[in-house]
């Protein structure tokens, strides 16, 4: 992508209404935009970034075995009249009635639709165990929205409904999805730690929020250091594997974790001190194991191997990829800008042409975005004619992982220097080798 | 895929409440699921197609340099009250009062927030020309939505709009996208024909529609035969080429072709008789220059290189892909089902064990399976214990493009059959054989 064909907007000053770090880095790097109290665009920057968090969402989630499928944002009241949540809601729920003056609700999760999706297709066991998910944007008319994306009324969710014969098989679907949310955050550069929480108005008695710890988060948190060191699940994790999965979530779980909502502090007391963490965290995914709640409600069942009719055990998973990119950038940032973790940088590597017009400088800049445009690389050429130092700090701000710098006394020698922007690391070398330093 | 944990809820009976064959089809395959009148879920075979269609209709637009964001479901209704239509537009605008009590409406399009984005952001004619797009859902309350997603409430939408400082920039963003429609609809096997439109609600006095020939379409359309042998802009077309592209213009729109609100009969009548084209159509596409329409309206304007304030000239381009997906159906399928065309098919091909359990059925289809995969094939493999007669009848239903039939029998000579859904034609040759073709 060339820059002056691009869109990016980056904002002079620090924006006023922005309190923490990733609100402001998204404004001035021009990723978002608010429309209305707590709803934002996502400008091309930001989408990019947004793209690549829900890719790796979507193949952890299809390694995992769950299935895509995509339900609607409006939804009618009476579904929710059968689950008892209609009433029980309260004013999150952004209620609308249409032209025919029926009740409809801008979902702000999909319980009740995807039961009703369930109940009406599914009949036998045989067809179980089933794990449905989608992204989708949902609404929550917050009282107060703040934040940015991080709480925002609009905001996208991924969420899993999982659905079992026995107890036994929606414990090893629960399971398979602490497992792929370990992986996912992880393959995000974030490290999640699993914590106990409480199921508030989704139900049930089995619930992990998976929290990352940052200064600014609003939950306080309270857990081992052992956590630090635990190994991430691997990409070969066989998900069909019972044992497997159990341990993995027995030793994700052994330690002491918990928000300060479910926080005991004699428990907590109990861990030798240099081995506490007490800190602030932010939650990046909530699950649920809430057995036949909806099911029961709502009539979901199938025929058992025994002929006879059982009602399902269910759970749900949810993942915020709007909150997890500003939460990425909390976790992830310095002085000068964000610093993208390379999975989900907007662009692999920014081209700077120092003197755009200088023959030279834009013969290489020319080869190197078309060499590495061609190696499948997301590249950004800053060929515009604005001062090498703005260029630089745009590049720094904006946090692509690798600069490529062409100027004209380094491109005589037929050299280049390349930054890596998390290390500040500069290094000269020819064109090849730089080339060959992005595709390594 | 394996079809037994797979979720593919095929209807035995054709649905009644389908009238037409797209939306029968979409319904027996277990493609979609009305929600509530005219709102749908997209269930994983739907899902699947939806995405290929919104891949191509990416790549083209990204090909024509327009840039990807996305905006928000809901808007503030000043905007609208900013450019006059929230009066105007009707009782199709879904309105909202939010928890404040702010009114709030589901975006039926996005020409005003994307006009505040741009005046917001954009001071100069050196950010021009600028096209911005995205896909993003949009409601529309119609009084009586039918056929499915082909006209439903709830529904998908490419929408990309351009900005230009002179109206001869604006005309060559139009031809832009005049060009990347008609490149967008042939890779999905469909000929549209681009007829001269009304514009409606948008405003402004160019416009043309996408229209595909289709017997169940609810316009009826007039055109020249020729349009039938006109080429497709080649991939390797220059965007940049203003004369190239108006010369596309031109020979597209060089024969006579209106819907009927356009229809002139003099003209019509005016062509030889054997050239004449009278039939239904389906609009899949729409695109309107409309000037300084919003852009007066709303104060968005920018320096010029005569260093005064130019309101910029605007268009808009629209594709709806959940509508593009029924008409796809609507022209391929026959009697037994759908018909997809190879780069928008759900699977590649689907691999039936005619005998599951039976050690050299399985083995090769499992050899078959794993070699398909990891040449980066969507495989569905048909994996039950389903009759024969039963998978093949899945198959041709859901419309794989091809077929790897394996059977106890052909097996033991070392054979399969491989079906082309399309022409029915069925030929026995080795795994490999079998193997190499699909990957050919």
């Amino acid at each position: 992508m060339r820059l002056s064909r691009y869109y990016l907007p980056i904002l002079k000053e620090n924006p006023k209404e922005a309190e923490i770090v990733s609100h402001r880095l998204m404004l001035r790097t021009g990723m978002i935009r608010q429309q209305s109290q707590g709803i934002y665009s996502w400008l091309p920057l930001g989408k990019r970034v947004l793209d690549k968090v829900n890719r790796i969402i979507r193949e952890e989630q299809d390694r995992s075995g769950a299935i895509e499928l995509l339900m609607p944002t409006l939804q009618s009241a009476e579904l929710w009249q059968e689950s008892g949540r209609y009433d029980a809601y309260g004013k999150e729920m952004l209620r609308i009635k249409d032209r025919q003056d029926r009740p409809m609700l801008y979902g702000p999760t999909n319980e009740e639709m995807i039961t009703d999706i369930f109940r009406s297709t599914v009949k036998s066991y045989k067809s179980l165990p089933l794990n449905l998910y989608h992204i989708q944007l949902k609404f929550r008319d917050e009282i107060r929205p703040r934040f940015g994306t991080m709480r925002s009324r609009e905001f996208l969710m991924k969420d899993a409904y999982s659905f079992d014969l026995t107890r036994e098989g929606a414990e090893h679907s629960y399971n398979k999805m602490f497992t792929a949310y370990l992986r996912t955050f992880a393959r995000m550069g974030l490290r999640a730690i699993p914590m106990r929480a409480d199921t508030g108005p989704i139900g049930g008695n089995l619930s992990h929020e998976f929290i990352i710890l940052a200064d600014t988060g609003e939950s306080e948190v309270f857990c081992h250091r052992d956590f630090v060191n635990f190994d991430i699940p691997a990409e070969d994790t066989d998900f069909d594997d019972v044992g497997g999965l159990k341990k993995i979530f027995d030793q994700w779980t052994s330690v002491y974790a918990a928000t300060s909502e479910m926080h005991d502090e004699a428990a907590f007391d109990a861990i030798p001190e240099g081995e506490r963490l007490s800190a602030r965290g932010i939650e990046v995914g909530h699950i649920f194991y809430f057995g036949t709640k909806y099911s029961e409600a709502m009539g979901a069942k199938v025929q058992g191997p025994d002929g006879k009719e059982h009602i399902v055990h269910m759970g749900s998973y949810g993942i915020g990829p709007t909150r997890l990119v500003p939460a990425i950038i909390e976790a992830s940032h310095d002085e000068n800008g964000i610093i993208w973790p390379a999975s989900v940088a907007p662009f692999d590597v920014v081209v700077i042409n120092m003197k755009a017009g200088d023959e030279a400088c834009d013969k290489a800049c020319e080869e190197i975005y078309a060499a590495l445009t061609r190696a499948g690389k997301d590249v950004l050429y800053d060929d515009t004619d604005d001062r090498a130092g703005q260029k630089f700090a745009t590049a720094d701000l904006i946090g692509v992982p690798t600069q490529i710098i062409v100027g004209p006394r380094s491109i005589a020698q037929g050299e280049v220097e390349v930054k890596d922007r998390k290390t500040g690391a500069r290094d000269t070398m020819t064109v090849e080798a730089a080339i060959n330093r992005v595709n390594g």
